[in-house]
């Protein structure tokens, strides 16, 4: 009976599609680089069983489970976790070799995955290659009317770069290791392969180290990993499939190095231990001393982190410290070096040598890069793509992370349109093009908290992870953010917050049940992009400033204000005749219009919202401004300059941050303002 | 400064508050003994520190930072864990005595706080008052227009029983740690102080044994607690002031003992292991060896448990077991008994001399009352309020569990109705009265699972805490339900999953993003009541059921249904006068008839959703119903019986049972369709 569905489907195999257009109705994400789409479904249900064949691997013993724990919890159906009989099992795996004893920047990561209405086949040359494979599969599973269902298909996939990382910076606010490894799980459930965890910085020194203990018994204000912790969690992220690169920032952001060894800083100190404002601290670079000191640390780290890659910082190297120093200033001068500059390319080049003494590949951000930086440096590129290419054009390998900041608050479309491959990276050779390694997105943490980093990286980060994964010409933004909104609530499974903390965060704000009306306002903004936020600095005692406004609470993204715009965009791209659209738009105009005097006595009872009433006035003036668009449009008035004018002081002013909050939907009815008063020529 | 605050506030004193008129702005739960009100607050802000003085006791020494966890928790501020100078410290907290070794029923629980402008004062004569007055401290805390802070006030408060228990059963569905620890973690939060961990069961002995190891080899399915993790556990929940008094079920429901020792049953068995339907099997207790196995089972387990309560079960014992052993009737004749109940008596008899040999106070469900059973013995009362009362007068102490069983979906008003004292115990001498120590909330697991459970046992469980502690003249429903949806979000930062999986659930149901439709329908039904559900029994290999559908993620009580039932009661007391309500009423109609045909297309895609097309259907039917009735109230028309005779049909039908839910709209637009259509005097 099998055997026959297994012939029947596979003479159904007719619709092969190439990635950039996969089936509207498969919602997975990163699309693979090839689908072909068959009829019928296999059933997923209680009699469910794996079995492995091939090569054996410690992270499929852990993964094969894991997967099976994860459809289980995705389902809500018990599973059978024993092992199935191969001849008989739902799921084949093959996994054709065992994978490198320390996961290696471009093993094979490819993997087939064939789903007939009998079963479902995965091959892969590496347990890499199947661990990716299973979390597609995860992807597939659907309720149907006959069940929960994968259709049948065929996918061939691989990664179009072989680095695909987030960093995760720990050290402006500490996140503790159940919060990194849910964003772990995240990762892998999203296939990126990198960790780039930020170890170290001004604000703080996060690893135990036994060779220096002063770096976190006072420099990390009782706040950092042991060295066994450090190890179960790499362990943890290499039974996912992702490595683990290490950051320890010098010579610049240093201070949490200094305050116990104030004897490597340039300038004499002391440095008291608790968070500061960035500060310019820098190592001094010209003394013996502080290469005996940094040659034993990395050893030690080398030893603890096991992958090749080693990250030495390297960026906003403060000239103050340095220039303040005569005898720093006069080393430079001994040594004929033009300036700062040079000083760093000299520190870079020594520090490589002792990274390289260690066995690691040293990587730096691209304040690096100088004509004397040895070639098997990788750079990272955050200032922009330029600097990529350049270094890609100069011998280097890089990363591109410019483009790729979360902390910006970024639309998830705009950073899925930045490719690593585009810009100034277009023009290279092929043999220049393939030095570029792939991306980093970055979480850097001044302004999120364990309570809120998941929702600054989720679900936005997804379309990052396909941007550095799917082939080049997956870029529709519309079929990213279908797919984007399913995996969203997906993600939830892996006990990710992202959804489901926004509700009890805004109980908080408003100390009551009934929060209705909050969301209303709260769903209709964003916070404040690029660095723009602002935040009072905490005065002793105090340690730490609360993240517990609306700019906390408020999603980087609002779905709702995405959604209005394309309402809006809609009816204006219709000539102003789509009325199913104009009918929408009114419906959220009136609604955000009286949602003020509702949300008004919890505006005025909660400190935390005090300053937010501003907001939610404008909003109410802006729904009444669409509204009066609406309505001329309607008529074919044309509204008076006048008018058009006062209007749009208060879309600039909602576009402005207040208390760190922008109202989202601003723009959108800045187009129907401009659509019911035309500008006339005169006025270009 | 500090000092002046505190004379001025106190001059404020003003306002007594008599418990059952708890000042409206307060949402403490359960309410307290005794509150005075005056007037001003003290700020709660970064600054905060807590003192201890006078006795040392271990439970303080984690129940502080626990607390200064939580209320950073739910403020969103990082606070400092130092303890503070008694002299200068926000909360200073006086404990009296040390408390027993051990923690033991009727030990002193009172606390008193009083807070004033500058700092806040808890003094209790034992560390479990100082608890319960920190939590009490938790929930008065409320974001302000000047920040974080507490009214300025004076509480005395203390229990109305000394035993306010749940008990868990972790047999027909396994409970992991953290579930039952976040558990005991919400039932700290609201003053109970028993766990009643039901252990063993016909499908499933859940705790490891050294000395008779096949009880959990054989018995558990794999699915048990080591007796290290028990001990852990047990220190948990002292550490919350709560007691864990467990249940090892004997004679009956005694499966999971017989699996691994089948000598010890009344008929030969095998007995497969494996979960089974409530089966009729029942020990040997007629021989010998029976009560040498339970002299050394309950010896070691009542080494494991600390706690001086030791339930042994003795509920709903099958006769067929023992009917149908003939040397088990003959013992029966031999002794002079007269039945299989008689035989029961013998054993309990003979039972409590074990448990009393092994230092504990035996407790039965209240089939073990009979004239033989000794008076040390706790009656637990499951099958009605008289037998509580019987027992009382016969001199057995008692708890009352009839009426406040989780697993039959009632409302929580229906629970909070149910008082120990009331019904025959009304009768009682005071001596006799003084035997019902309290009670303790059920919740079976036949139909809960992890993910469930604590949308089962929240909030409704709170509205019983209540009823256990305060004052017997809080009894108002409305106020408790004002104060049970404050509760329940606030619960949330406990980890409870009552409110934060439900949204969940429905995207799995619908396996999409958009669940907007669907939540609407999921909002107005509640699972099905009292023992309607059913089930489809596991057939081999498969183990358990999926608790995956609609009647698993709808709440036991829809807070939809019971706001439409308020607004349904207050237009008809109006004499249909209140139009505000009936324009509410009707914008639910509207929606709920507008529902249907959004939610179809998702209802037949998921074979999880098909069963509920009919209720769906008959929402939508019912929302037209009342849409017709009020335009005949409206005009004063009188609809006729026909009509009437059809409604209450579809009204009937809603209230059935399909795919275990039930409309729970429905009862409220009975109301509607009687009063457009009264019943002529003819028709009674």
């Amino acid at each position: 009976m099998r055997t026959l569905h297994l012939v029947v489907s596979v003479l159904f195999l007719s619709t092969c599609f190439a990635a950039a257009q996969m089936p509207s109705t498969l919602t997975l994400m990163p699309v693979p680089a090839k689908i072909q789409l068959g009829a019928g479904q296999l059933v997923v249900d209680q009699l469910f069983t794996v079995a492995l064949t091939g090569a054996k691997d410690a992270r499929l013993d852990t993964g094969i489970p894991g997967f099976l724990d994860q459809l289980s919890r995705q389902t809500g159906m018990p599973l059978n976790k024993d092992s199935g009989d191969s001849t008989k099992a739902t799921l084949v795996i093959r996994c054709e070799n065992a994978g490198r004893k320390v996961q290696e920047l471009g093993e094979d990561e490819s993997y087939t995955l064939e789903v007939t209405a009998a079963r479902a086949t995965l091959t892969g040359p590496t347990p890499l290659g199947v661990l990716h494979g299973l979390q597609t599969l995860l992807q597939l599973v659907e309720p149907t009317p006959a069940g929960f269902a994968v259709p049948v298909l065929t996918i061939h996939d691989e990664p179009r770069f072989a680095w695909r990382g987030l960093l995760i910076d720990v050290c402006r606010h500490f996140m503790p290791l159940d919060v990194m490894k849910r964003n772990l799980d995240g990762m892998a459930a999203l296939k990126l392969n990198v960790l780039h965890w930020h170890l170290s910085d001004d604000e703080g020194f996060r690893v135990e180290s036994k060779k220096f203990p002063k770096l976190h018994e006072m420099g990390s204000q009782g706040q950092y990993y042991t060295q066994a912790e450090i190890r179960e969690f790499i362990g943890y992220a290499r039974d996912r499939g992702i490595r683990v690169v290490p950051e320890f920032e010098m010579p610049g952001h240093s201070r949490s190095i200094v305050v116990g060894y104030p004897e490597l800083a340039s300038q004499p100190g002391p440095y008291p231990p608790g968070r500061v404002a960035r500060d310019a601290t820098a190592l001094d670079v010209t003394q013996e001393k502080t290469y005996k000191f940094l040659d034993k640390l990395i050893g030690e780290m080398a030893g603890l982190f096991p992958d090749s890659y080693f990250h030495i910082g390297g960026d906003e190297v403060n000239d103050k410290p340095w220039n303040s120093n005569p005898k720093i200033q006069e080393f430079i001068r001994a040594h004929g070096m033009k300036d700062n500059r040079d000083l760093q390319a000299y520190f870079n080049k020594s520090l490589e040598k002792i990274v390289s003494k260690h066995g690691k590949i040293m990587m730096g951000w691209d304040e690096v890069l100088h004509p004397d930086l040895p070639k098997t440096v990788v750079v990272q590129s955050w200032r922009g793509q330029e600097s990529l290419a350049t270094a890609a054009k100069e011998g280097y390998r890089g990363l591109l992370s410019n483009g790729y900041y979360l902390d910006l608050m970024w639309p998830a479309a705009r950073h899925y349109a930045v490719d690593p491959m585009s810009g100034a990276a277009a023009t290279l050779t092929p043999e220049e093009a393939k030095r570029i390694l792939g991306g980093e997105a970055c979480m850097w943490a001044e302004y999120i908290t364990p309570e809120t980093i998941d929702s600054r990286v989720w679900p936005r980060l997804a379309a990052i992870a396909e941007r550095f994964w799917s082939p080049p010409d997956v870029k529709d933004p519309q079929s990213m953010y279908l797919r984007l909104d399913e995996v969203s609530w997906r993600l939830g499974w892996l006990g990710l917050t992202h959804e489901s903390n926004y509700v009890p965060m805004l109980h908080r704000l408003a100390g009551t049940e009934d929060i209705r009306a909050l969301r209303v306002l709260a769903d209709a903004v964003e916070p404040t992009k690029d660095y723009t936020r602002s935040e009072v600095f905490p005065q002793p005692p105090v340690k730490t400033v609360p993240m517990n406004r609306l700019s906390d609470a408020a999603r980087p993204e609002s779905a709702v204000a995405r959604r209005f715009a394309e309402l809006v965009g809609t009816y204006i791209e219709s000539g102003y005749k789509d009325s199913a659209a104009e009918a929408q738009i009114r419906a959220w105009c009136v609604k955000w219009q009286g949602n003020h005097p509702t949300v008004k006595p919890l505006l005025e009872r909660s400190f935390l919202l005090t300053e937010d009433q501003p907001l939610s006035e404008d909003l109410a003036t802006l729904s009444a401004t669409g509204l009066q668009a609406l309505d001329a449009i309607g008529k074919n008035q044309s509204l008076p300059e006048a008018w058009r004018a006062e209007q749009l002081a208060v879309v600039q002013r909602s576009m402005q941050p207040r208390a760190n909050v922008v109202v989202m939907v601003a723009p959108s009815i800045q187009k129907l303002i401009e659509a019911a008063s035309p500008q006339t020529a005169s006025h270009p």
